[in-house]
């Protein structure tokens, strides 16, 4: 997508072939920042931090991180070492474990001079991939904002979404926000409720942000508003993303989402969720053992914003000395959800669904 | 209750025997600053500013503000234009228009030589009964966690509870944390989960300030979190404050309630709330009539805290240019409440619970 006019992916090769550069997410809204990954540690630090994020970019950024390591040393111990530090970055988002196999299996068979090379390659194949799917997963939902707005008798399609499942959760386009994206192309009137997320506001930083790059109408709201709203008529359909999709349709995706499926479900509401392939997790067989990153309580603790005069502050919400928690997903159930908007079409949230699409 | 072995109310008397005092609770936690009143508009700003807050404090400060205009000009007009201009300061909580009836109707019989006098009076009669309802709550409601107490092997009673309907939303002790005080202080168990509340996190600030000085086991969450651990077995019991509650027993508080409703009922947790009789308003059939105040937007696209130099600091969370919406209340339907917690005993959330309690 553009930014200012000049159209960037969320991560690319540096002009000398091999560096990665990023979007350093963590500076969003305030200040648009690209950073160069140079070696394994760079990018575990990325995805610690959260200067990338989204399950998509995860996993595309991981692959990345293989092969800055393979770089250094090709040998299949520092293969099995990157690929075990990387797994360790980020337990919820299934994409980057699926990333981290796929390069693995594509370079150990191959000598040790052979590696580097087919790890970039696959890599990228990885972010085109990545592409292409979000793009199909945008014709997909299209239809649905189509029928939602032939519905209305006047006014934009009010739609409402949770954290960042924009193309700044993938390498371009997005999940949740790929079919608002086509939509708004296509000329059709979308509002979108854009939900903070707090602790880490997301919403209000990343979302608000590159809606507004894009030129598509939103406003921001507390996470507390999004019942209220969908409760008194003012949403017509929810779409979020999901880091990791149980092989029954339960979807775990960033804190709070459950909350506005229950709402949705309550008012007849259509709750949607984005949903590219590589997210489902077959081993799972329900979303109760996926494993629930838990974050560092400052994170809830603390805000970072800009003040009056443009500086970065990291401000303290709660009394010294309470203590805080920190859980960074949690599990929405399939009976809750209207339908996942796949690269492949729209799937019921169960297993027979997305066998039935994703089946070779 | 005491803050750091003083004991205060949040409203009285200053020495001088008719001078307002309140904390201003804006500047919690970072700061204990207490405010004397002296005017209407002093009184107006306080509650419209936030400085005071909580249905039955809004209450209290307004009939002490019919005492201070009555004081200058102790006219009818006067009156009833002090009554106008306090009504409209905050639409939702039902407490403010029943104090400043209380107020009026016992004035204005009166010539207006005893007028003030009689405010005076009235009005510390309702900071008196106030006091009495919230212990009589904490004590209706102390034997629901003992019998959650009673049926855990180990640990304590874990309650969720969301802004703040303690103290410092009363005059004192508190309505949803009355009963929590009460078991805090029967030697029982508890440990209360705190929503931050966005967005102006009065429960960070304030709920889990006032826990704190009174040494109740507590920990921050985001409002997010709060259907997670509920749904992960990890909360016992719901207790929430009301703002108005509707004759069925829809109950209208502070904005994200609704939700955690949605998840209490989903996973079968008791969802109680604390109700001062005077927060019912019997003319409202249901809920759904109730009033929402839409608020500042700036208190969506801004935060407030201290920096690490202790300062308070004002930061922008969202990117300039994207709007935002602040609804402030939700309502949480009847069928989703376990039960009303009030200073006559615990009713069903309908109709005939409440007149039976209710009736004189």
């Amino acid at each position: 997508m553009k930014v200012d006019g000049v159209p960037y992916r969320t991560i690319w090769l540096a002009d000398d072939g091999w560096s990665v550069e990023i979007i350093d997410q963590t500076q969003l809204p305030h200040a648009f920042v690209t950073l160069s990954l140079r070696t394994l540690e760079d990018v575990v630090g990325a995805i610690k931090d959260m200067q990338v994020r989204g399950a998509p970019l995860i996993g595309a950024t991981a692959a990345y991180g293989l092969c800055l390591a393979l770089k250094q040393d090709a040998s299949d111990q520092a293969l099995g070492e990157a690929c075990q530090v990387l797994r360790q970055t980020r337990p919820t988002a299934v994409n980057l474990a699926w990333a981290l196999d796929r390069v693995s299996e594509m370079v150990r068979p191959l000598p040790e001079g052979e590696r580097v090379g087919a790890a970039y390659v696959t890599a990228a194949e990885i972010c085109d991939e990545d592409i292409a799917i979000c793009k199909a997963i945008g014709e997909s939902g299209l239809p649905l904002i189509e029928a939602a707005s032939a519905k209305k008798d006047q006014g934009p399609v009010n739609i409402l979404t949770h954290c960042n499942a924009g193309w700044l959760a993938t390498v371009d386009w997005g999940t949740a926000l790929a079919p608002i994206y086509a939509a708004h192309d296509a000329g059709i009137g979308v509002h979108v409720w854009v939900e903070e997320t707090r602790p880490r506001n997301q919403g209000a930083a990343l979302t608000a942000w590159e809606l507004g790059k894009h030129g598509v109408p939103h406003t921001v709201i507390a996470d507390n508003a999004g019942g209220h709203l969908i409760q008194t008529g003012q949403v017509d359909l929810c779409i979020t993303g999901t880091d990791r999709t149980a092989a029954n349709g339960d979807v775990c995706n960033k804190i709070g989402t459950y909350l506005k499926a229950l709402a949705a479900f309550d008012n007849g509401v259509p709750f949607y969720v984005g949903l590219p392939g590589p997210t489902i997790d077959w081993n799972m067989k329900s979303g109760a053992s996926i494993p629930i990153e838990e974050r560092d309580p400052r994170e809830v603790t603390h805000a970072r914003g800009v003040d009056d005069a443009g500086r970065t502050v990291e401000i303290r919400l709660t009394p010294e000395g309470s203590l805080a928690a920190n859980p960074a997903f949690d599990v929405t159930p399939a009976r809750l959800i209207t339908g996942l908007i796949t690269e492949r079409g729209i799937s019921a949230a169960n297993e027979q669904g997305l066998k039935k699409l994703f089946e070779k």
